[in-house]
């Protein structure tokens, strides 16, 4: 079962490596992680995703709340949340099949942020299931490169 | 200045702090990371903004080319590409002051994806500078939660 875990941290050197040794050290593995600065410049939220056993991730919350530089540990597991990622994706395109992309852009409420002769650039966000759903569609075509976030969640209230 | 590296991984345990470290080790602050599967799941894609000295970013390019488990880097620093993040942002919201909002939301070609009695949580995607723009005007109707993924980059050709 994959966990999403929302630290908030203080912006010292080394805190990202200390919190991923933390991960590494136990075998639990990252499958996505975000880092990125709050409105007060002392502090960056990361959001973490991984995959493991659950006594495990118990642990590794324990020892996240141990670090100094760590000030709000936050477990989606069994919170209502919004989860949310992006992607950039660069697909091989001519003038014949770039109309049936357009479509499926469309259909999915993506974004074109970039187009030349020979590709297309698709800005799209959602859930998971959604991203894969439309690099699927969209892999038929050609996928040149894809570029995600990896996820962001927020607890609804 | 800030540069914008993007890192091709292979999937190994502690791959994430070793390249952490690298960053830390050398007094370079890392302002944002995402790093999240490809289509292949036995990489993972990276995507660094960190600032500081030109002559040390030149030392890390090399100390991470070194490393076994990266397979490729890119540094957009002189590269055409295109630059998005995507950001969380829980705003207040009474009855009163909500249209105000929607409002800032359409101009911002933001996306509203939940609601409650209290607040609204929207879904932005851009520029940094667009981010920051964004938040900037809803800041004055108290700003609850904000959850950002840092920048992913996809050079235009």
């Amino acid at each position: 079962m994959k966990h999403t875990i929302s630290v908030l941290v203080k912006n010292q050197f080394g805190v990202l490596a200390r919190i991923s040794g933390l991960f590494s050290g136990r075998g639990y593995n990252i499958d996505s992680l975000c880092v990125a600065e709050t409105q007060d410049p002392a502090y960056s939220q990361m959001t973490i995703v991984a995959h493991g056993d659950d006594a495990i991730l118990e642990q590794i919350n324990k020892q996240l709340n141990k670090l100094v530089d760590v000030v709000k540990v936050t477990d989606f597991r069994e919170k209502d949340c919004v989860i949310r990622e992006m992607a950039l994706i660069k697909v091989t395109t001519s003038a014949q099949n770039r109309p049936e992309i357009i479509q499926i852009v469309n259909i999915f409420r993506a974004k074109i942020i970039d187009i030349s002769h020979k590709s297309i650039t698709i800005e799209v966000t959602g859930t998971e299931s959604k991203i894969v759903a439309i690099i699927e569609m969209l892999s038929s075509f050609g996928i040149k490169e894809i570029s995600r976030t990896g996820r962001v969640a927020m607890a609804r209230k």
